[in-house]
């Protein structure tokens, strides 16, 4: 189940993007002198999160994304943080977890039932689950920080977005 | 590799619900009696793409992961939209072009070689292009829609962008 794998070391990759874009957040805020934790607290809609809310989600949908779909129990991260500096210790904390899954962590990830939090006696094969919920919630949570930061004037761009590619000769 | 084929059909509902996003748009625009085309020119950032581009890429993303990794030609849109209407017909003509797709069409997708425009004699394997551009890509563009919407005050939440899942009783 290597697509497993490949899937945790994309979520570490785009992790490691959002901690560059807030520290991207973090110089563009001294070239302005605001606090740069001001920027933690943006949001697109009144009814949506705020920066901040969406990088610790971001980081709760890689890590879920792995211990569920490998049968373990992840790590407990209680959303305390409340400065740039705490949110990139939460996730370099959260990368290093999922640094420690090999492919062999999810020989049965494609056919295991993930229980649904939010509807009791309901859950989806972990196929579904990564495809239809995890992936495309934890993009939603990068994209819509990565959104935040551009809307506030961080200068960002697709290739910050992406990240690094295995690119080849052809 | 009927990854690829399940990875359509996630495509294809994201695109209709991107398209059900824009409907949400119009009849906001309707019981605030304003031009529903006028979201379609709203951005986050002045030197990000308008609502109206980032549902084209979407469409290209969604369209180029079926063509590229079954070694396919795409088929042909211009980006001539200029209305809600013609976005519609834009989203329908490219799940309809997504529908025809099947798992046989992908065997090769793995391995075989996608040759990346923006930078002549270079390439990525199937899987690789896959996992790390147009996945992203095409999430990129289909949240920064949504945010776009919501930001403007159009009423839509996590299950509109999530949309239907594969959820069973356990």
């Amino acid at each position: 189940m290597s697509y497993y794998a490949d899937a945790v070391s994309q979520l570490i990759k785009m992790l490691e993007n959002v901690d560059r874009w807030l520290t991207a957040g973090e110089e563009h805020a001294k070239k302005k002198s605001f606090d740069p934790n001001v920027l933690l607290t943006q949001r697109l809609a009144p009814d949506q999160f705020a920066l901040l809310r969406q990088v610790q989600a971001a980081c709760d949908a890689a890590k879920f994304f792995a211990a569920r779909l490998s049968g373990k129990t992840a790590p407990s991260h209680p959303d305390t943080e409340t400065n740039m500096a705490e949110l990139h210790a939460r996730i370099g904390a959260v990368t290093e977890y999922l640094k420690g899954f090999s492919a062999a962590d999810f020989a049965g990830a494609d056919t295991c039932i993930v229980p649904l939090g939010f509807a009791p006696g309901k859950g989806m094969k972990g196929a579904d689950y990564a495809r239809e919920m995890a992936l495309p919630n934890f993009y939603f949570h990068c994209v819509t920080a990565y959104s935040i930061l551009r809307h506030n004037g961080v200068e960002l761009g697709k290739r910050d977005y992406i990240g690094n590619m295995a690119i080849i000769d052809i």
